[in-house]
């Protein structure tokens, strides 16, 4: 069960019993669009604040796949949740209304395999029937937040990612379903200096190098073993790095590497540079695309690995580091 | 194993291999002074700014707890940590060294018993050998995440409580010790309305008591099955509100409740006026002090239940109300 050095093979592999996404507009006109579950059209979706908005994406997200799972509300044991505004409370106020035992994590973009691997080790621990695993970002809260209010009309650099508007939540619960989480590799908090926090993907790219090789180590695996290696939100520039860091290190990942950052908008008309970003970015394509694919056996086996990038803007501004950090999932048809 | 809504009762329950505390200077003159492991006099911790002080705290909080253990570094499975700045940059730049697989984890003020309920299911569901438990928080980096900087020198109101400056670590394990977590209980987000972010005492004293009475429920227990009944940092106005709650629910806590909060200060003395408060108030009274009585039989069963407010200095500035959330833990002497 405990697997090598960071790892974890279950004995009783949980399944997910099912997915939700919510997503904004832009998110909606991109290359994914017909799969996602619910695109709203109003970037406040209804509220008054930009915090507000993420709130009800969680809160929406939540429902969401609680009624696509055909489980009731009090059949949810715990909500393993977080998001990257202050203090989460994107988080606090969006799933208040749920009154299920909450955890909330904290896991900057990796957050959604943060939330997969507690839930997975929960449900397998025999701690509960059924959990909700999910995390959530909004473009507008998240430049707020790190970078400057939008009204300043900044412009943005090459390597700047976009936020990505939603919130991807699933279920994971002990009866049969067609994808089980089979096992995780839990990432460390990785630092090689780098400052620029306009330019995640390189902050994040070594952690997620690091959460891979030691996967494929306590595995014994090789990259073949997986139909598709996935990071969360690398974008193009992380992507060139971590392909060249993992052949460093002996492995090929080119034929079957991709990331949600690089799934999510079009490059060419969408005007989003490196690609998407946030908690929400791999959550959302998680649930709309990857989830589906599993499903339908069109991918048998997939690592999921969600990367971080750990930087508060009082961090960037006294001048520290972007520490970075992935978590990975493994997910299999059955 | 599972009980009642909200609890787990462990067919296998984890030891607790041993704790420890870092605390600041004026932690280290009040009433707990002697049963510290280390008091640091210098406010920075020999650090540039307020953050980096509180992850150097994190830092040898760990460093300590691990020593003492007589483990390995590399014995420790897991790290579930937290604190309450933005994005959790004392977690994320202190516990980097470690090079151990972390849970960064966000439950406000209750992180601690968000850490301990996680890490029990973790150790007793056979996932890790031995995990770290811990939180952080320090009085400077708190006042300027979610009031005033220190140097405006602004007065504080009689229901203010006083941020602790410190970390509490335990390790949780397989190995037989003294103490044991016996159950959980895992709250709820609690919202009954109260904005005022300088009476966090009234914020989280409902879902103090939302959990306690939801425990007391799913174990089928009643006060008196406790020695000592702890909160986290309801300070003396929480304290009166959750007594008055939970006898208004037909349970009397009054003769063996009490907080950590309370424990922590000298109130004619140290001017801290409704009590300590932070995520590393609980973690640092239940190292010091708890802990102990716990291991010589002292207590024979206590109910550990941190306490945490849910609001960020955005939520608190949009007129947002201050929601509460509380995790209890099970301590038995064996």
């Amino acid at each position: 069960m405990i697997k090598g050095l960071q790892s974890i093979q279950f004995d009783e592999a949980p399944y997910i019993q099912a997915g939700a996404s919510v997503v904004g507009k832009k998110e909606g006109e991109g290359p994914l669009a017909k799969l996602f579950d619910e695109i709203e059209q109003d970037p406040m979706f209804g509220k008054d604040s930009w915090e507000e908005a993420e709130s009800e994406i969680q809160r929406r997200a939540a429902m969401r796949v609680i009624n696509k799972s055909n489980l009731q509300k009090s059949e949810i044991r715990y909500l393993f949740s977080g998001d990257l505004l202050e203090q989460e409370t994107a988080t606090s106020f969006g799933l208040m209304d749920l009154e299920i035992p909450l955890f909330g994590l904290y896991g900057a973009c990796s957050t959604m395999g943060e939330a997969m691997s507690l839930g997975a080790m929960v449900v397998a621990g025999g701690f509960a029937e059924n959990v909700i695993a999910m995390a959530s970002s909004h473009f507008a809260s998240a430049e707020k937040q790190f970078r400057f209010p939008l009204e300043y009309g900044t412009q943005r650099v090459p390597s700047a990612q976009w936020t990505v508007t939603g919130s991807g939540a699933i279920i994971i619960g002990k009866k049969r379903s067609h994808v089980r989480i089979t096992g995780i590799t839990t990432g460390k908090i990785v630092d090689m200096g780098v400052k620029d926090s306009m330019n995640m993907g390189a902050c994040m790219a070594p952690a997620a190098c690091d959460t891979l090789y030691q996967h494929m180590m306590d595995f014994d695996r090789k990259p073949e073993d997986y139909d598709r290696i996935v990071t969360g939100d690398l974008g193009y520039v992380g992507r060139d790095i971590i392909i060249e860091l993992m052949k460093q290190k002996g492995f090929d990942i080119s034929q079957n590497y991709s990331d949600c950052g690089i799934k999510m908008f079009d490059k060419e008309t969408q005007d989003t540079h490196a690609g998407g970003s946030g908690c929400g970015c791999s959550a959302t394509v998680f649930c709309a695309y990857y989830l589906r694919e599993l499903e339908k056996g069109n991918i048998k086996r997939m690592l999921f690995m969600p990367t971080g990038a750990l930087l508060s803007k009082v961090s960037f501004n006294e001048g520290r580091t972007v520490p970075g950090i992935a978590h990975a999932v493994v997910l299999e048809h059955c």
